[in-house]
């Protein structure tokens, strides 16, 4: 059963998760946020830290999740939703399933790694234990834009990078 | 490209996976062990804690990998094997596919929720940035003992239960 939310709530959740990718962003890390809603709170926050934890399971919907658990003192979010702003990866899916969350919302589609619409429907598995109600595309064009520029910016970065090594190289030529 | 362990070897990282998994069931959870080995050491090792922890990302193999990109500094185990007793889930397999890890040796399989060769393939998925080599059935006997004694003794406990709350119950109604 999907939770109901009016349009105003799922504006302002994934505007926080907006929040917590524009933190991620900022440390140089790829901006993707999440949070955990329960009875029409956030009880958890969660953004990508995987570059400076040099931790692999640092995304933000797992820290969300792993947090939420610790709040609701289970391992069990029946009642929640999740809020992202980037497809989910197949782990982060898989997580998410176990965890029988009610509802995902997610704002970017991930063409290469999405396990929710793009690669794998993990979250519509008739397989699995439980299903979860996914609704893609919230705020899909803010989502999407903050992570275009962080990208446009690592390449201009690198670019710049590479010609400063030529030029001193250069100079150490002459 | 595979990783040469001797068989000597891959049967010895396969013990102390299943010593870890031991260590869960010690707990009451669920019996299932990890350990991550470079360069022929374990680097890291891991358990399910998922019921005492309440928390759903405490798989074994998570926990392992956790802690093997600590003590390398590094989210990315290219050079890695990880050794597990039961066949990785979805959100472990899509953990492991993401370190790069190289090679994944697994004892038992997971009809319901193996996400490496009984629900998905995600280890070997072309569509994804790299493929694992995995290697199934290792001890394959002893890690599914260990499982189904734990699951035996579950159920004989509840049978206990029901049957001592018929027996109180009966007392109360003479």
């Amino acid at each position: 059963m999907s939770t109901d939310l009016s349009p105003a709530q799922i504006d302002y959740f994934m505007g926080q998760a907006l929040y917590e990718a524009k933190k991620a962003g900022a440390l140089g890390e790829v901006p993707i946020g999440a949070v955990v809603v329960i009875d029409g709170q956030i009880v958890s926050r969660g953004f990508n830290l995987r570059e400076r934890m040099q931790d692999a399971t640092q995304h933000a919907e797992l820290m969300a999740i792993s947090e939420a658990n610790r709040f609701e003192h289970s391992w069990r979010l029946p009642e929640a939703q999740l809020f992202v702003t980037l497809e989910p990866c197949l782990m982060c899916a898989g997580l998410i399933q176990q965890t029988r969350i009610t509802d995902v919302y997610y704002g970017a589609a991930d063409p290469k790694g999405g396990a929710v619409d793009s690669l794998y429907n993990v979250l519509g598995d008739a397989r699995l234990n439980h299903q979860v109600n996914v609704v893609a595309g919230v705020r899909e064009a803010e989502c999407s834009a903050l992570l275009k520029a962080f990208f446009k910016a690592v390449r201009k970065k690198r670019k710049a990078e590479k010609r400063a090594r030529k030029e001193a190289e250069n100079k150490l030529v002459k």
